[in-house]
């Protein structure tokens, strides 16, 4: 693995992939690391309240999104595209099942973010995860009939869902985002049309935060404000040592 | 932490430490990191049938298991206790548990592992796990009454019982123990009284191995005899690297 | 919310709103208030044996249940809409779908009623569920192109399937039927093709009216004969009181 | 039940009733009805660190933390109890389990607020429930032999661990505190030794108060400043309306 | 295993094993089997509310349910014996354990029954199972200080709770005891301080019956009748047909 | 059921029923008994990467992997067809759904073998789980048009996935396939694009044979070479016999 690390985040709308995983990605460009970022849809339907109560138009509604989610990867430091597969409700067809396939084969990530299997106040979230999922192990596959080399075996993380006790999100992973936290602000501020969210997410990465000083130790160095992100890891971690 | 790192097993039996853990503590070793078994019992009563049907004695009989675990302590490079609390039935006592907590307080382990906390085919096992946990946790309140400073929060990994999934053990994380299994397969062997167990640990490291491959991705150069063991963490992981 | 409140109920054939909710709905239109059934299936293939074995061919038993449905219905002082989606196998369309999702806009219930999420003997029971748990959060959406008002958030309660535990249904709310279950008890006599099912739903009702009053404590003037009906909520429950 | 409500709580340690459930205590005597707190431990050893760190000796722990929970009781005004069963470890007895069941035959709660069943970062707090719910049971029974009347079955909740997700801490009733957060608020901050928690617990507040508001749905008319906690009913809801 | 199988049931109160196992142990008897009944307590504090309202004693109450149990195991073909444990609650001892381990090694058990592992309204029955199952794995030690050979491996089955779905019981096991029902009822009727659960029981047995016609599939020739008791079976069924 | 039972196995790919199912059919055929087994694809895309890597087109690869596994076949006593619904992914249709109703109304199985319900490696499995279970319902209704007499109620067995755990595989039957071991053997090496995998499953052989033994007592006179395959029940058992 001499290539460069890569860290493929796939969203079901334009904004997930700030509020729930900025965090990670902007880590991870900090790091030298490439990032790229697939939105399944715009969050055109679902996640653009504001927009449709001003009386926008569904093609302005999808231009805005994708407009603020450009400019909040460019915060980051990340790469994006959009599959525009529609939302409210999103359906997995196997053409965008082909899409992301081809997705990991070409970027041929070290590490996948996705959201978790369960979610009962919006089931584009798992739609996407499924998707996910299952255009991860297709591109495994040496037979499946796209171009490039066979996945390896990335690690998968589920980020953190809005509710995330009524999605059954248990983090088993903790990670420590206290040096990212100001990309991730940034890249949250490009989200005007969710404004009350800025510091709903900046109180929830502090709360983790504090639960990364808790489950480290608390003699450890760790300073006041450490922020973290929380995330379940779906497959088991392969290491030689046990830290 | 610029102390040498120290691993923590708590196992109910002399014996338990060896089938289930004795490859990460052969590989904590043999990175110059301390390793310190704990044996509650001797596994006199439950775990010796064959020199039970010899005829021998419950003094003898818990000689010769010490005698066993010390040889096998030795191949591995570990330090090991024996608390003599009794076995089938292992039950905790105030007195066990506060001798656990010096012995936290004492080693200041940064990793511990022991048993899982369910195992229908052996209550003594979950009863070590309980005691474990507990004493990690009093050892942390800097108002328990014991020499020492109170300890962070090491992690715990719980290692793997015999019949795996009637335990709900689902492994969350695979530890490659290739370069330390000859270091197992030794200390095992000084485990007389159960030595049809050998190649039953030995097979499963074979298979524990296979899953490290498929998990770590098939092309990351694992040779073909690879060895594992697995493992479940119970606390999250802290981490500033998602991988 | 000054309106009236309004019960709406998704059932995947005809006759399960009878046998699991008839209580429920009944109690809501004797308190004034308006209950609108709807059946996505007339249970023309697969609950209709009897009618099958007299020769009878697919209209004619779709009629027929459709003027039992309709008969029990009025029992209960409740509206009926059938969807005809067809069953074994009900297999949700996004047409389905939209229908639904108009339905909700249009009814604006305060409180749904709907199959729970597994059913080993009978896959439609949960795809009616998916449907009415996807509908209810797509009419949430400004974005959703369907006449109306966005929906708010009406909880939502799984009645009881034929067996519970193989469901994974333990029920979270008892809901004493006792004054509704007259209603309940000739809306079932409407349903002349499942007659042997009339005592052993009214013998759980009393099943079920034995744990109301074991779980409201036994000295609160519960009469002998309490009848109950047990029910799953699957969003927290809100209020301002615990009791 | 014509007498006044009364609430009762079972807390672990000293301060755990302010944190995680003071709202519904503050909620319930500003309806005039009853609350009696039982502190089973002062939380001398295990949840006083700072006094520790000071010097203190234990006995004055003991006055120091009983004279801030009496202060905080009164800001509920609720009445409190102190069992001194000692914690870290809090292990129960025969005779506080006895001292319990008296209580709940003198107080006859209407509602039972504890701590969850299990907390991987703290064994006294599902000691602590064991003992509120086993002492509830027993209650119940004519042949205990203790003064007063047998209990009814008031129903349990059990309010939020420090570290939710890790406890299989799944709320299901969201309790709507908003009127009472200021005393929330006084009663936090008579607990000087653990200053770092006040904001701490509001931010939690305004988290719970936000799913407060999404799972009653958007247009009910919650302030923006809605408050929140969070419980998990054990045992099923008895109701005669689905709501 | 030429001897004749024996069926060893342990009861946490002295009524237990009629209301949720007299089918099994009938049917066994019937097959020319042996039964024996270990009832841990008379269930004279937790069960005998009748007899404390009229004003009896503890010793009366105790000889008057000694006395019920001992006529419904005679109507059953059983044995039966007392272990005068205590109920509500009922709190094991070493020298309980050791006693049941003593039962183990004379009878010999080819099945076991006894209470399911989670009761929320009665920790006994939860407290009766542990005994149960640990005194099993103990009797099975040579090592183990007690007459008698070492035991097998005897299948244990959890037998149904009051409140099924609160205890979470998911039968996997449905036992037709149509034929050995009018024993059961007899033994049922031996129970006068429980009179109304004659009916309540038999109810039970109806509704586990239909769930054995459907499980069983519907052309099997069951009779109209058919009667059944719901089991959990805690171990691995071994066998070398799959049926 | 004076027919000759019948057991039908339902395979995602063409070589699913050797690795985890050979032994339940040889010991059905060598008892005389029917088995079929139907292969949804030939597992051409996903588990031939042998002959991927070795340049084989599509077509080549399903005639060498159809000729495999009607050799494996062959050497178990069974019959087997191809449904040829493509695999990575498989993805049910209608269609298929529709014929596989079609053999279970031909072959009126007495016993049922799928894949357990969830594999996070592979997707496909889960999909032919679903497929049979759906089917098997959808033929025992009378009104679902299709040839045949409707099915009756026969019993479903997941097999063992490639990792139980991370699969929640928890068997529940351990089958004794020691004498059909031999066979399932020579099925296994028909596979000569998976020659690594006919160690690894004797060696899971082998250790679902220590569990057989575990099981069922030490002193059962189980030979030493005892063989064995793990199973989960689906639906609950029907029997008139604890054992």
């Amino acid at each position: 693995m001499a290539t460069v690390p890569a860290l493929l985040v796939v969203s079901a709308h334009a904004g997930d992939f700030v509020w729930r995983a900025a965090g990670a990605v902007a880590a991870a460009t900090a790091r030298g690391e490439r990032a790229v970022v697939v939105c399944l849809s715009y969050g055109e339907r679902g996640e653009s309240a504001k927009a449709w109560r001003e009386g926008k138009g569904l093609e302005e509604i999808k231009a805005m999104r994708r407009d603020e989610a450009e400019r909040a990867a460019a915060e980051l430091g990340a790469e994006i595209r959009f599959l525009d597969a529609g939302d409210y409700p999103l359906i997995g067809s196997r053409d965008i099942l082909d899409q992301l396939v081809r997705i990991y084969r070409e970027v041929n990530p070290t590490v996948v973010l996705t959201h978790p299997l369960a979610d009962p106040y919006n089931e584009d979230h798992p739609e996407a995860a499924r998707l996910a999922l299952q255009a991860r192990v297709l591109a495994q596959a040496i037979g499946y009939d796209a171009p490039g080399e066979p996945l390896g075996a990335p690690p998968v993380f589920f980020f953190e869902p809005h509710q995330p006790e009524q999605c059954d999100f248990k983090p088993n992973v903790l990670l420590d985002i206290t040096d990212a936290f100001p990309a991730k602000r940034r890249a949250m501020e490009c989200l005007g049309a969710q404004q009350h969210m800025w510091d709903y997410y900046t109180d929830l990465a502090v709360r983790r935060g504090v639960q990364v000083k808790r489950n480290a130790g608390p003699n450890l160095g760790f300073p006041t404000n450490t922020k973290g992100e929380a995330y379940m890891r779906y497959y088991p971690q392969v290491t030689d040592v046990l830290q």
